[in-house]
């Protein structure tokens, strides 16, 4: 026996786990340098990476439990970093506005979908989970094109965050009663109790969050542990993320919570931003690379899938965009586009629901094969219309003078500095 | 069916690990504070978390496939932190010495460790596989106690470095002939290979990499993509690692080696700097606790066990301590302590070779357990030692000046600047 094969029985995993993760970073970077080189949006060219080098096309890399993880990891940094950026008071200006735009959003899609789904001649239920898997945004891919062009302090960047914190909740409870349904009966207590936690957490965390941890983050910075601050933020991300998925609203939810509430203490903290964003930049091409892995190119051997599916994007970008640029109209037409198409990414949130909906047996492989195209569509979509409305209003500035005060500014000390 | 079902059908199991990650990211900190607090170091801290929240005691968290992926990872970049730290010709420099420690200290604890099994009348393979077992050190802990010290410039440190990428190659020849005369055969034109590819790579990359590195870094910084020196560095640190494994070598080896290459290129990269840290900080933990995680303390029920685990721990220390200070012997009696000392921890290399040996079904649950107690106790107990040697030769400087400059002294940016 050879000692290549010792080596094999107790490395070999972890050697074949560590080269899926090399080729994940390697591939996502390439796509991303091509992209930005051909002034198209990394985050396309990362997903796309995900596409190639996946089951579908060259088999190099296949999901798994462990890449999976990683990508959840990932967006939770991601989100994390976002809300780091993100201070509380400029959420709560925005409220009222986000929360027309995040209603309006959720059952526009919903309805377009079910109608869709009926019109092609599906069942009920088939209808409503694809509704329901047009219903959530995926405010990782807006949050990291806005970051990437540093525009997270542009006046519709805090409405399109706002926004996707109560469509998330409201998603959440279409997804409780869609599945109830699918199930037989309509659990209304159950439905009722998560919506009121999920409220109340987030309502708390936005609230007394923030203040605590002003008034406690000199104490922190005490501590014997070298980076406490960074680590205390690690710490809360985690934990709220973990505290965010129990009470069954998304992981990524308490993660932005986590980062606005630390926003204001970790306003001049230099050293603690570089280090979560390098671990944000590490996670997050996992994250992205694992989204276009999922695609299963195969079920669009049959033209009427293909057909479906372009049927289901055209109704998945076509509602939200208009409802929700409905939602922000009073903004001015370029920043009604803005939000509406910042709204338009479906990415994980799609694949979950259409997951479960394949779990319960209530939607076919072609259909779960039809919902991954829209979310990932959708994710592709949006990115370069979004650079777009975004310079094009930069352009316009630089001719007018800075934008006008209607919206809200964060601060970003980071963008001085570097 | 109530809402909860369907969440946890869909994301239960990732809230699962998410939790997990939390406490063992909580544990491993709230365990280095009051370690610091008591002046101890942290790393002992963080793995005795490990042992209190893992399965032997309170069972909060339990090893799997992805706490040991991500503790592979956390001790990749671990050591990829500290080849960032350490300039090739720092280590050239010191070649000579470190050979002559490195093979002492395999050598003897290789005989100790056999001899004292065949004195307590275990088979010869028993004997043999105890003996890899407390061959190869873990130079990821000792890393970790002179780097949170600021002590890799120390004059010691670049020989336990070398040492250990020396003492890497030469245990796993060792544990392929140990492993061959186990499976009944000795496969030499393979051990041959292995170690003259082993050694091959190790030297192309300490000689030609940074060459080459140093030339092209201005170019990587003209890249389109964001932080792209700091993406670069992530990419030749998976890399290296992959390549390391795949020829055999363990993953770390490729990581450190890839640090050294761009140590030169990343000198006043401050920002590169603290994003490589903010990864390593949040993946180290991981790294730590998984080893404390995996102590069985039930195995030493039985008195017999945990009269073995101590001999075998004391031969251990007693071995690799005295065969190290040996080779240093010129340089000092306190730094020859040091390098000793430095070289104890065995860690999860130990523990790797446990596994082998288990899973060839030629050591038995409780030697498995013998071992890996050994490896968690030389790794427990060398961190307050090197942290008294180091601490008592800078009390002893600063009354008679500075330290001679016999050794090497990497310049260390970081220090100034932090």
């Amino acid at each position: 026996m050879s000692m290549s094969y010792f080596m094999t029985a107790a490395a070999g995993d972890h050697t074949r786990v560590l080269l899926t993760l090399f080729l994940m970073l390697v591939a996502a970077k390439l796509m991303a340098e091509l992209f930005e080189r051909l002034r198209q949006p990394a985050v396309a060219g990362e997903i796309l990476a995900g596409v190639i080098i996946g089951p579908s096309l060259l088999g190099w890399a296949v999901p798994s439990e462990i890449t999976s993880m990683l990508a959840e990891v990932g967006v939770i940094f991601l989100l994390f970093n976002v809300g780091l950026e993100t201070k509380p008071a400029a959420i709560f200006k925005v409220g009222k506005r986000a929360a027309v735009v995040a209603v309006l959003g959720v059952v526009t899609p919903f309805l377009g979908g079910w109608l869709l789904m009926r019109a092609w001649g599906a069942t009920t239920v088939e209808g409503l989970f694809v509704g329901t898997a047009m219903v959530a945004t995926s405010v990782g891919i807006t949050a990291r094109v806005l970051s990437s062009m540093r525009l997270l302090d542009a006046p519709t960047a805090g409405i399109i965050l706002s926004a996707a914190v109560i469509d998330d909740i409201l998603g959440l409870m279409v997804l409780a009663i869609v599945s109830s349904v699918a199930a037989g009966a309509i659990n209304y207590v159950e439905i009722v109790t998560t919506a009121v936690l999920a409220i109340g957490f987030t309502a708390f965390i936005a609230l007394v969050g923030a203040p605590v941890i002003n008034r406690f983050a000199p104490r922190i910075g005490r501590l014997r542990i070298g980076d406490s601050f960074f680590i205390f933020g690690l710490v809360l991300c985690l934990g709220l993320a973990v505290a965010a998925a129990s009470i069954g609203i998304a992981a990524i939810i308490g993660a932005f919570l986590a980062g606005m509430a630390l926003a204001e203490a970790a306003e001049d903290d230099y050293t603690m931003h570089k280090q979560t964003n390098g671990v944000t930049e590490f996670l997050v091409p996992f994250f992205l690379v694992n989204i276009g892995m999922q695609l299963d190119l195969g079920v669009f051997r049959d033209p009427s899938v293909i057909m479906l599916s372009a049927l289901v994007t055209i109704v998945a970008v076509a509602t939200k965009l208009i409802a929700c640029a409905a939602g922000a109209w009073n903004m001015g037409k370029r920043r009604a586009a803005q939000v509406g198409m910042g709204m338009v990414p479906r990415g994980e949130v799609g694949i979950v629901v259409a997951q479960i909906g394949l779990s319960l047996a209530v939607i076919t492989a072609e259909l779960y094969g039809v919902v991954l195209f829209m979310a990932v569509a959708t994710t592709l979509i949006a990115p370069p219309f979004l650079k777009w409305l975004y310079a094009s209003e930069a352009a316009l500035d630089a001719k007018i003078g800075p934008a006008d005060a209607g919206g809200i500014v964060v601060k970003d000390e980071l963008s001085k500095i570097c």
